[in-house]
């Protein structure tokens, strides 16, 4: 699509592009929302951006009219159009709907990447906008788009949060060491980066043997990346059969975010589990950091959504195993195009998992 | 050390590099001998240059010497540098010494990397070559030619092979995968890649437990690189308790290569066994293609040398580890500067181990 001899497809791609960059500063924060990202542009200029930074604060769009708005710019935006990596919402939560924003200021053109993932939704907003007589370009960098709040989406669909595995194996799979050796298999810069990881998340699950054993923080403390003032410490929630077993002293029982631990007794299905934390505390990414028997049983149950295994340049051919052994999994977990990071002489491979 | 206003140091390093690069080429070849190269330079310009090919066949010096004779160069060589991966030899074996050829052409200067491993001579090359006057330098990018020869090096003072353990599992350490699915777990660039591999190696050592499963060639056929046709196929040992139990119609047994297939039963010391492969077979570098058992085996014994691992990005579960379970390693096999490659979405860790 050429105009004026410039190519609007290409123009309208390096902008969502800048969105889809805004919106990832969003992960880890927003849920149960997902993560948006928004530019307002005139004559080839950014004349507002924004993304959505927290539940109950402005959506991206908003943000990004608002910024407009505070540099002047709101006379320009009839003639502007709005980049937003998911389709505006057209309904009422906690802040008003988007649609109303971009009625008001009559923008010219609204793109979006993703379609909203609830169905009930999914095309509301581009009905609304036409209707105005706004134009609407969808599915712009969808892929893209999508893969940003595929995490959402598993909430939207599934009613529960999504899960990454992270397992800190040696190079034979092992993930426990000989007892008079250090405790960490992986390095500083490893370690550093499951810090970063938790900040992904809205909560660390793992199981009482590791509590009693390992006595984890399981806080954010230091990430290899900065992590935004609006984050707060992931949920802990702690599995096991019987409560009373976790030391009262446990620093997850004890420390200054002690309000921000669960333990939970019995769980009989790990999905209603995740569907209840995701109900009741609106919890919609979880790390689990637990022992190989937990691994598996979620791997069993096809609830681990993404991976995150470092392996550490050692074999020490003893010790329990990253993933317990047992019979082969009915549905192997495959991982889609992972992607892998070398931290020191760590190798850590991750992906989106798929079961086959 | 600067001659003409040139800086020779970095001359030195320069050519040796070119040395250790034409050494390389003979990897996998030159057993029981190491792998040498070397360069003839005259006024910067290298007028000769060769490498060691396979034991029985000229010395690299001997090749370089060769090559700027065919090209005229021999009357040059009295004002020519002869940089050498490893300290020439100065004592008969299947070929005369290299020192006779370096002082019949009354070089100006000799340079080399590595000293001899071998005690007896170390050294002894250098006395020769300055008392009849040609200048001799040491050492120079010796780390690097040191590592040319490190195979040769255990070799010489060990008396044994060097030993590479190849494995290749799952994300969680397994090898072996559930009957109805696909054999494999890596993917055919991994494949591909062990056949270079023992394009490497004098010999492929496996247990008859894998013979009897999975009946595997152990020879190089489809290497993602080209082998010199100089290459012959690698020895196959089978270990195994009781050489009956190995199907008489196993590839190994039967096909055009069976006469380079050792069958042995009733390994009582492994290094007793590595130690008879070297002095009877000369063969100085192992593949150790085999089970989780026999990896095991190894590795206690303190025996593997080397680690090549594949990681498939598949979770199974189940079936066979790398590494068969049992108690810690009491040294743990620990990679030195791994370096890792990706095949597809296959992950390959490499290294040398030091056990701690």
């Amino acid at each position: 699509m050429l105009q004026n001899g410039v190519n609007t497809k290409n123009q309208d791609d390096c902008w969502m592009n800048m969105a889809i960059k805004l919106a990832s500063n969003g992960i880890g924060l927003t849920s149960p929302n997902p993560c948006v990202g928004a530019v307002i542009v005139h004559e080839n200029q950014v004349i507002g951006s924004g993304f959505h930074k927290k539940a109950g604060l402005p959506h991206a769009e908003r943000e990004a009219i608002a910024d407009g708005v505070a540099n002047g710019n709101a006379p320009l935006f009839a003639d502007s159009t709005l980049y937003v990596t998911l389709e505006p919402c057209s309904t009422s939560g906690k802040t008003p709907p988007c649609t109303d924003a971009i009625l008001k200021y009559r923008f010219k053109r609204v793109v979006y990447g993703s379609e909203d993932p609830n169905p009930k939704h999914r095309g509301a907003a581009a009905d609304i906008l036409e209707q105005a007589g706004i134009k609407v370009t969808r599915g712009v960098l969808e892929k893209e788009c999508d893969r940003l709040i595929r995490r959402f989406r598993v909430n939207m669909l599934e009613g529960r949060p999504w899960v990454i595995a992270k397992s800190a194996m040696s190079l034979d799979g092992r993930i426990s060491r000989s007892p008079e050796r250090s405790q960490w298999l992986t390095n500083e810069k490893s370690r550093s980066f499951v810090h970063t990881l938790r900040a992904e998340c809205d909560a660390v699950l793992t199981g009482g043997n590791t509590v009693r054993l390992d006595n984890p923080s399981l806080t954010i403390r230091k990430p290899d990346r900065p992590v935004s003032p609006l984050k707060e410490q992931p949920w802990r929630i702690i599995l096991t059969h019987d409560a009373s077993s976790i030391p009262a002293d446990s620093i997850c029982l004890t420390d200054e975010f002690r309000d921000r631990t669960l333990v939970v007794e019995n769980v009989f299905s790990y999905l209603e589990l995740l569907k209840k934390l995701y109900n009741d505390k609106k919890i919609g990414t979880i790390l689990l950091e637990a022992g190989g028997c937990l691994v598996r049983e979620f791997l069993k149950a096809g609830l681990v959504d993404e991976w995150v295994g470092f392996y550490a340049p050692i074999i020490i051919g003893g010790g329990a195993d990253g993933v317990a052994p047992g019979p082969f999994l009915e549905h192997e977990a495959h991982l889609e195009q992972p992607v892998v990071n070398i931290f020191g002489g760590d190798v850590c491979i991750r992906g989106d998992i798929c079961y086959r």
